[in-house]
């Protein structure tokens, strides 16, 4: 057979705010012929993320950051188009690391490097979501760290986003007051329409730490048990102020800061007076919990109790725009870049 | 036979920023006579601690309001001079919450207000200190929160006072390596020689967040996984900028922001870089673990292997000027008022 071309989408220069197009550069490169236990992916889509910037930066991470003039990392679903491996075959269907790129090959014997995914009751594209790295995320930092017991009240900054859709929902289905914040009025509608969340906050529309904080007061009359954070700044702050004592924060993103300049706690005293746990974690370091969290997520979505959306770019061409648009928030739930 | 006159000294206005003595009064009382079931306490020492600032604000804070016009809130060591309460006899030695006063009439058979001790091993003022209230919140906030291992550095500020102390003398005898910070060249070379520490930083010498940093980068060479966090601002700044990966922080006083404007954090990012968890505890909340503290508290101090030292002002008259040096790092060890 003749083997394609690849194209593969390189980081050629570090972005010292927010990411260009010119940080990036689309290359045509050949496919290698696959030696023993290499199968070949051809990526259907390419998921766009948050943690991404973070990896651009030199700086401390939780990872190494991504190479200069090296494709860019990032999740992948696809199917098998060639392989050398005795546990796949071609037209399986299977989720990965394969970066920004058409084409992998993947020492598939590696664990954790590429795993068979079952599409008759869910779309190939939510295991990069719901049923994927986002939603095991929301899970993780919900019962592991939040631990929400029916009656509280949980609030989920980027709301309508990959992570915060499935917070709110995994949060109500276990007898909990979801509230959402996000930004402009139709993701706050969708988030509490098509959610199912209680109430949803639009911080577009709130100018300070002050006007937020009698928003959160007003949607929690409870105050705030638990709070899973993907922003940061003004938002963090103004949940502080309503937390109850006890209350947890699992901080997930700083999307908020991501670009620029790190932004403060306010007061950071609150923590003690309130006697609240702030914790962060990267949900790639609990993978012993996946299969427990991929379990319920499958369920959910299978059923349609979990629900969720996406935002497809086309072409690996936009991912650049695309990836800019996302820390922007102009995505509307997980952003995708669709490449078949 | 004749009942003495009490002296008692009332919070009569709150401070806007450090309190003065104007805040206080003393007066005199007449002492009632007792009901049954009630004990009259002569106290020996009052204890002085930070956590009386965030009291005397109208704000949020741990526990309601000191009010005005009545007795300062306080832990007391003393003997039993009257009582009508079957457990309680003449010359009992005791230790209670009795108050800025030279008296107190308790109701010894509610849980909690009353306990007799002994001191044939422990002196009756280490009751206040490292076998009291200041030595639990350190066994709790390190065993608790930070929970050390051994080959782990565990980094205190205000090491020298009646809790840090602790705090590094535990984490030592954990086997982990423990840092100090502390006001100045002799509180350092205290915590040094006398209580063991490995290193201790004198902050006063520190200017700026990047000095500290530097000094703890040089201290902890392994960088840091727990800290006990007494004074916050810019010794919490630094701290976080050391932080291992999965570091806890123990968040117990932040006395850098008793007195004026929230002081903030500079980098939150760092919790979620650094998957840190920062959890903020009142002892008082956790009593079912004072027995096991206090056993470990009294065996120690008993056998020479936890050392404390106590600066003592004389007369209750002289609280007010003893808790505003208290405030400003002007003691040295655990801050008493003995008032016999």
């Amino acid at each position: 057979m003749t083997t394609p071309m690849n194209q593969q989408m390189l980081l050629v220069s570090r972005p010292s705010a927010e990411p260009t197009p010119a940080n990036f550069k689309l290359v045509q490169t050949a496919i290698p012929a696959l030696a023993d236990g290499e199968v070949l992916v051809r990526h259907h889509y390419l998921s766009l993320d948050p943690y991404m910037r973070g990896r651009m930066n030199e700086g401390k991470n939780y990872a190494a950051p991504q190479p200069l003039n090296a494709v860019m990392i990032g999740g992948t679903v696809g199917e098998v188009v060639q392989s050398r491996h005795e546990r796949f075959q071609v037209g399986d269907r299977v989720v990965g690391s394969g970066g920004w790129q058409l084409y992998s090959v993947v020492q598939a014997g590696q664990p954790g490097t590429l795993r068979k995914v079952d599409t008759t009751r869910v779309l190939l594209s939510a295991y990069l979501g719901a049923v994927g790295m986002p939603g095991v995320t929301a899970w993780y930092g919900l019962t592991q760290i939040i631990e929400p017991k029916a009656g509280e009240t949980i609030v989920v900054s980027a709301a309508s986003g990959a992570v915060g859709g499935v917070v709110g929902q995994l949060a109500k289905a276990r007898g909990c007051r979801a509230v959402g914040i996000a930004g402009g009025r139709e993701k706050c509608d969708y988030v509490v329409r098509e959610l199912g969340f209680d109430r949803c906050i639009d911080y577009k529309a709130m100018k300070s730490v002050d006007m937020l904080s009698a928003a959160l007061a007003e949607a929690c009359p409870q105050g705030i048990d638990g709070h899973f954070e993907n922003v940061g700044g003004i938002i963090l702050d103004s949940v502080m102020q309503r937390a109850n004592a006890f209350a947890r924060i699992a901080m997930c993103g700083m999307i908020a800061g991501y670009n620029g300049e790190p932004i403060p706690l306010a007061e950071p005293r609150l923590i003690l007076t309130s006697r609240m746990k702030v914790q962060g974690f990267i949900v790639s370091e609990h993978m012993q919990l996946w299969p427990q969290a991929l379990a319920e997520l499958a369920d959910r979505v299978g059923n349609g109790s979990l629900k969720y959306r996406e935002t497809v770019a086309e072409g690996l061409e936009d991912a650049p725009e695309a990836f800019i648009g996302l820390l922007k928030g102009r995505n509307f739930g997980k952003q995708l870049v669709k490449l078949v």
